[in-house]
């Protein structure tokens, strides 16, 4: 099965994509999770979103989600970690399954974790953004988990039953439900270190042997999402029509640009959208 | 007095612009119709504004009108005819008064109405497009005002005072509220006629004489509106941050290019306001 629209992000521009998809009759997947946005949900009050005013964070959440439960959205909660541009269409990675779409529209946000000493130089080379995707690779090994989020807790879990050593390095408070034979490390990563490959993580008060390093955030920046996408200034390169250097690939929100706002995002949302539906016509009549 | 910012158009990209420069707490006037949207309140079901689902233009309008209320934010319902850039500052003539602002955000939508044969090219010489603003040139003269809405009736009404015939063609239906030496021809209006100045009109089923002739529309094509902006295909151009060629102007919505729809209008009127306020505090600092 072929998806028209695969939307990877459910915060205001991914639900925004979402729901001008669905009116046009589109054939959607999109991959975010059940609480839509954390930042939203945080926000005190809202009130330059138009149309819905003097509401919080927790408000203009729930005027988002009736919205997409009328329209029958369902959120898949797998974190989508790569996407590769086929030629004719993309595929999604997400944990251990592939999904297959004609366009793709990226709504990721903004990252606001910032990468560690030696993050960026060893990905591929022992670090990873899914450990689920790469366990294989680690059989035997020792794995360093650092999350950021509780769903990585579930990773650490899986990861466990293939990997000799799990270390788990949480960046977050919490009642980790872990496996006894999981190594809670409570220390502050500050660099990635190896020759050709990762061999060792440096903490704050300590340091640790590791064959690999995974770090489970909530998004990952777009260029490793996928490869081979343009940026500009840490943000994604879209033209007026939100589309990106990659043909039938779309961006909205946050991870376009400034100003980082509801309303803007959910605009750029709707823009995406349409492009891809313009673009899905295109390819049907050729 | 000056004003932050004056903003041009109440449909959404305008309100979107008005909220988002009041909760930074600027000055502004907002030039638009009671009725907000002409186009809005036309639309018989809305269901890809994200957060508002299920409701007819006329809710959608109502959301729009308690969002301003409730911000304690006025319209100013004299048309906006004539937007001047002076440098550091901008004057916006409306009907036979003047106001200044730093800067301008232009949200008139896109103009439905075409010209018609010999409009544009007598411009500025017995064309023009607010009657009680030219006036004074009329002095005992001959004018027709093409009517477009109920508005036009009281330029009408003003102008007979000073013109020896007002000739009033409605492009609408309605019982006119109309001085009773103004004749009301029911004709379609085909081409304004003249040598260096306008002469005559020539209508379907008839011609006049006439020194001048005014259109009175809902919205005045921004080229003419604003002498100097550079327009691409039909639509202002605008850049990423809803910047227009002239210093301190902004545009917003329709008026900047197709999707024409509300969510992308209201999201480029929020870039539009916060672009507007990074530039007036860039001049305050300077």
């Amino acid at each position: 099965m072929r998806y028209d629209i695969a939307i990877i992000g459910s915060g205001p521009a991914g639900l925004s994509a979402a729901i001008n998809a669905k009116v046009r009759n589109k054939n959607i997947i999109l991959f975010g999770s059940s609480n839509l946005s954390d930042k939203i949900v945080r926000a005190p009050v809202i009130d330059n979103y138009l149309g819905i005013y003097n509401v919080n964070g927790e408000g203009l959440k729930n005027a988002f989600r009736s919205h997409i439960e009328s329209m029958d959205i369902k959120i898949n909660e797998e974190r989508a970690t790569n996407v590769y541009a086929m030629g004719e269409y993309f595929v999604v990675a997400a944990n251990d399954k592939m999904y297959e779409a004609t366009t793709v529209i990226l709504a990721t946000g903004i990252e606001y974790t910032k990468p560690i000493k030696g993050e960026e130089e060893f990905l591929g080379k022992g670090v990873g953004y899914c450990a689920t995707c790469d366990a294989s690779l680690y059989r035997g090994k020792k794995v360093a988990i650092i999350g950021y989020n509780v769903e990585a807790e579930q990773e650490a879990n899986f990861l466990v039953e293939i990997a000799s050593n799990v270390y788990y390095i949480p960046i977050y408070k919490g009642n980790y439900s872990l496996d006894k034979n999981i190594q809670i490390i409570k220390d502050t990563p500050l660099e990635v270190k190896g020759k050709e490959y990762v061999d060792r993580l440096v903490l704050k008060k300590s340091e640790i042997d590791v064959d690999g390093v995974f770090f489970i955030k909530d998004s990952i920046s777009p260029k490793y999402l996928v490869p081979g996408l343009e940026m500009e200034k840490g943000h994604i390169k879209v033209d007026k029509n939100m589309h990106t250097n990659i043909k039938g690939c779309f961006a909205a929100g946050d991870c376009t640009g400034k100003p980082y706002q509801y309303l803007k995002a959910a605009g750029e949302g709707q823009i995406a959208a349409l492009s891809a539906v313009s673009y899905l016509d295109t390819k049907k009549n050729n």
